[in-house]
């Protein structure tokens, strides 16, 4: 027996959602109301904070956006609560640990043990109670390389915390080493899936990266799920400074120009011009979902019963 | 619901181990075999690596001996090896995460969260479905103090590591503060139990600590329960060099000379004199059980089987 309790049997669609980060948490904290199979694939270039450290010291995969997205899914109950706190909280201190979150050692500590990355997620998500499965999109550790216009010179940027800070304005990413190999697993979710989940979350640093991926790329173009973008509610500062919700998009479009999107969920609140982000969804094939999806108290940040009352409805919609 | 598995009821005498380190872990894995209602009181005054580190940096109790003993009671199944390895489990590299024990930081993750170190230690417990409770002989770090006689002169050394290392003979033990809050829960079962059991371990900076401890050493003499003392294999290079098995016990006896011993196991093989070492064990009250109890491959540690049938046929005895 290696989980506490028996999973449940799946029901709702099969979703995977793709990503790193905040914006990713987001997403699962709604997509696990909706589902009971859902996977996410999340993004391996972070090298800033505990995740660049770990990195460094140890020469694993970056830890940090996997342990968030465990997180996301973890159980209701008291166990699951317990060690979603335990796993998020992070040494405060005037030494080495500072900064380090607990649960990015864990993850690390499975790996060197069970020498497989996606076992050693398993073992944190049976701990956890997680209701979903996350792995990583690749099997090596990355480097996302920007493209950057500052003051009419174009430059390379690289590393992901660079990307996200650059004062210049991001035109592409591309990643180092180019061709990483893709995780197997994270290929064949996207090829069993009925949905497939972009954003919200940092454009550059955690959206596109999967698309650069060649395994991962080629199964986003030829699976046969429905594919759904959520837009951010805010521009970022630094990466995204200035980005129109359309421009978010043809972004997306110019890094993957064959990819068919079915719908895209923006907020009405912060779409200044409806007609341009419908022409932008249009162009890759699909409509645009306008609903009320931000946080009540202001913050940028999605409702999560909001964001999957919404994902619910379009789940339906295309049963 | 906290632990994934209800405990079974429990059976056999209440026994409560004391010590610390590589001794109690031979305790506690012959004594989890004989009760299932098994304390383990655990010294908290390492000043080396992983812990002596993490209560610089951290101001928390060292957690080492806590997670080594929590270690030797993790559950049989798939689940539970699984996660003493984890825990046992210490990172190599040439930076700052270097000789820390997982386990160590998962328990001061769960102290920092908890705020409570009995509380902490129940949920990795329970992580490892552990047969048994693993508890703080004190609420604060200790440090243990050693009078040294070396060419003549007695000197005093601090810290745990540097006791363990003297090259003078320690004459005498003791700790700062001299007056540490014993962990009530601790008190609590020593009261309630059937058999308390001393050592084997490093005798001054492992077994002889809790008798310093004052509301530890009041319940230790005024229980009921009956105290089996298991002498070590070897004499400890620096502690207790060239000390007897009998040079044990009279050493015991000098730092709590109250305190009845009702029964002494000894290895039948490292025993030169048994009629001193009966006569150190009559002088406390106690008889001598000599056995073979030493592990069969020459090594100087126990023999998990080997101790838990000679602990077994002591028990049945006295009831």
């Amino acid at each position: 027996m290696l989980s506490p309790r028996p999973a449940a049997p799946a029901s709702g669609p099969k979703v995977v959602a793709l990503g790193g980060g905040h914006g990713l948490y987001a997403s699962l904290s709604a997509l696990r109301t909706v589902t009971d199979d859902l996977t996410a694939v999340v993004t391996v270039a972070d090298d800033g904070g505990s995740s660049g450290r770990l990195r460094r010291e140890l020469g694993v995969l970056p830890p940090g956006d996997l342990r968030m997205a465990l997180a996301a899914l973890c159980g209701d109950d008291e166990w699951g609560q317990t060690w979603s706190e335990v796993v998020q909280h992070r040494f405060r201190s005037e030494g080495d640990l500072h900064g380090h979150a607990v649960g990015n050692l864990l993850i690390v500590a499975l790996w060197e043990l069970l020498e497989d990355p996606v076992v050693g997620l398993e073992w944190v998500g049976r701990l956890l109670g997680a209701h979903g499965r996350v792995l990583p999109m690749a099997s090596v550790p990355l480097d996302i390389q920007a493209e950057v216009e500052l003051d009419g010179t174009v430059t390379t940027v690289r590393g992901q915390v660079a990307c996200a800070l650059t004062p210049g304005r991001v035109r592409s990413i591309s990643l180092v080493p180019s061709d990483p190999p893709a995780c197997p697993q994270a290929i064949e979710a996207i090829e069993a899936a009925d949905w497939v989940v972009f954003g919200p979350g940092s454009w550059f640093t955690s959206v596109l990266p999967h698309l650069k991926v060649p395994g991962l790329a080629r199964a986003l173009h030829e699976t046969s799920a429905r594919r759904l973008v959520i837009l951010n509610l805010a521009p970022q500062a630094g990466e995204t400074d200035g980005f129109s919700p359309e421009r978010h998009l043809e972004v997306l479009r110019e890094h993957a120009p064959a990819l068919v999107v079915d719908a895209v969920i923006a907020d009405g609140g912060v779409v200044a011009d409806p007609k341009a982000l419908e022409k932008a969804a249009w162009s890759m094939g699909g409509r645009v979902v306008l609903a009320d999806v931000a946080a009540p108290d202001g913050s940028v940040r999605h409702d999560g019963p909001r964001l999957a009352t919404v994902l619910d409805e379009i789940f339906r919609e295309k049963r």
